[in-house]
């Protein structure tokens, strides 16, 4: 099956990122080298990496970007022109910290990666993974080897990541019967993470245990996550796909053409109440009032323990010219007022199922999440 | 209250028809003169005239542009260049029927119009009404006679849906309350009948009342009516106007920020099954599981007794061009499949009323329906 490369760490130490630059697509397929955190914050905050697994993994990668400048004492590096406000947070959080000591770095450039994108919660579970792996070495090991730590960490990440989109597809695969239609909002496949996808992970198994169905990809304004990747995504791996705008998914479903529902999330709170990309809320609604289940795949590192629901998580609004200026273009009247919300929350009673790497957790409520994910002192929540 | 020209017909006898370019706003406002039957039904099926009461006043307007032609005996005018499809369909309905005797080209410009749209019931509603008018009197008087009467009765479509939209807008501000948050969907204003609206026309009249209210617009994929066109007049008018992605529609509700929801209707089947623009029906859920009230404007001509149920209504399926190629831009992969329905209908039991220029219908259901409708021979079922 034809996957995308996603995001990969190139050469050694010092050495960069690639992505596959997600806004030229399904246009170009180009990817994008990212030699500094300043670059990767970006890529991440103008969502030319997305996807809460992907993200996660870039995170870390960034974090190794940040540390290695000084440490292999590399030269300053100027963010690029034509950034500026990206350009300023990053002298706002990094100009005076080049020589500053190992942990006070890592400290500042982990919270600059975490102000990239605030609603998914990987990226800040990475940050802090990789730094607490490191932490108990500071004064013992010097920096260089610190470094390698850092390296070897956000590596052990993206391949954990990768094993467990292969998990989740496995096991997912069982709710796809032969013939169904189901139906998916946004991204949640491979290039949403290390390899392989959350809910496109289940659809790659589903086909390749010779399952046929059919997928309908809601477009997802106002990036066109599903038009753009989803839909690139699955006729790459030779999936049959029809595409449809987000407001036809409940004719879709009023038509009988869909049998489930699987989308990914960006956050889950422990009571199984779930952030993701705006519109996943009213998909699951309408799946609910057809009597489709509507089922969520995630790996764990997505479910943030700490907040008792949906109703903590923080919901980042986007820039209106998201919607106004679609593709370049005014599409609306000049100074017309916006509302751009990036996520909702979908209840855990509209949730039938969450698939992860762990097994799937159904019924959704805290007690099934706590039995399947199993150990939760091992959760993001000990880092909160 | 500022409110657009949305069509007119200039001059006498020859004369031809004035539109607003709806695919141009909101970037521009232009006027665009069509002085032949075949510029008037390219003008209806590339939606530059749209929204089902206008529609119908430009089909019986169209009417009189393909009579006049060889009751004036006017030059043959050749459809212009780069619209190929629409001039063959124009020379296979038109061709040799310029010399036909007047019943007959009636007949054949008539079905020609009818081809342009087929979901909009008004368009073969006011076709037929132009063409009942003259029936009566082939043989008895002379064309120019005849075609003195067709417009006639052209003009009084459109100066009955004028004062019917304010009707509908007064009967309906009543369930404005102050203070409240509308939701609409497409575009049901001014720009989508001959003045006034009918979704619109009851918030039009309701901030004439005095009633301070915020209204969320749907931007309405793929087309954005609501974008281009709602949120254009609605601060042409200076009412309050948010927009949002069709997708967001859920989340406001969920945040408590609409308390009423009101859209137009291109066709309503007999039990008060509600064809509109596609996503009309997956609102209508929304808000059902939102305790929110969905309310219905339009005229009585929208109503086709002759249905059953909306299971009836023959579902327009577009270009998939409008979701791949949106503004002229690849979106989506080449050649990816896509599904494109240009409405949905809304099942009666999801609507709360129906805003009529008769009266309010509540509850929806064929009794209520006939009872505020009154003499039902009137209606378009005669004609069907």
């Amino acid at each position: 099956m034809n996957l995308p490369r996603t995001i990969e760490w190139v050469g050694d130490l010092p050495g960069y990122v690639r992505i596959i630059d997600q806004t030229l697509l399904p246009g170009q397929l180009e990817y994008r080298s990212c030699g500094t955190i300043y670059e990767l914050h970006e890529a991440i905050r103008n969502l030319r990496v997305r996807g809460a697994p992907a993200i996660g993994v870039a995170a870390a990668m960034g974090v190794v970007l940040g540390m290695q400048r000084s440490v292999c004492a590399m030269d300053t590096i100027e963010p690029p022109a034509g950034a500026m406000e990206s350009a300023e947070v990053w002298r706002r959080w990094v100009h005076e910290t080049v020589d500053a000591p190992f942990g006070e770095n890592l400290r500042t450039y982990g919270e600059y990666l975490k102000s990239s994108r605030p609603t998914a919660v990987n990226l800040a579970w990475a940050v802090d993974r990789v730094t607490a792996r490191v932490q108990p070495y500071f004064g013992q090991r010097d920096a260089g080897e610190l470094l390698r730590m850092l390296l070897d960490e956000a590596l052990a990440i993206q391949d954990e990541d990768r094993r467990m989109c292969r998990t989740i597809g496995r096991i997912g695969a069982s709710l796809v019967a032969d013939g169904v239609g189901i139906l998916t909002h946004c991204n949640a496949g491979g290039l949403a993470t290390a390899e392989y996808g959350t809910a496109l992970a289940v659809m790659y198994s589903a086909a390749e245990a010779g399952r046929r169905f059919q997928v309908f990809a809601d477009e997802t304004r106002p990036l066109l996550q599903g038009a753009r990747l989803t839909a690139w995504e699955l006729r790459q791996a030779g999936i049959d796909v029809t595409l449809i705008c987000d407001s036809m998914a409940g004719q879709v479903m009023r038509e009988g053409k869909v049998q489930l529902v699987i989308v990914g999330a960006d956050r889950i709170a422990r009571n199984g109440d779930t952030a993701n990309k705006i519109g996943t809320y009213s998909v699951a609604i309408l799946a609910k009032a057809h009597g489709i289940p509507f089922y969520v795949a995630a790996p764990s590192s997505t479910f943030d323990l700490r907040l008792a629901s949906g109703s903590e998580i923080p919901i980042e609004e986007r820039d209106p010219r998201e919607i106004t200026h679609s593709f370049g273009q005014p599409t609306a009247p000049e100074g017309v007022r916006v509302y751009n919300p990036a996520f909702d929350v979908t209840p855990a009673e509209l949730i039938a199922g969450i698939v992860t790497e762990k097994g799937l957790i159904q019924p959704v409520a805290e007690m099934t999440i706590r039995a399947v994910l199993g150990d939760v002192t091992s959760f993001p929540s000990r880092n909160g």
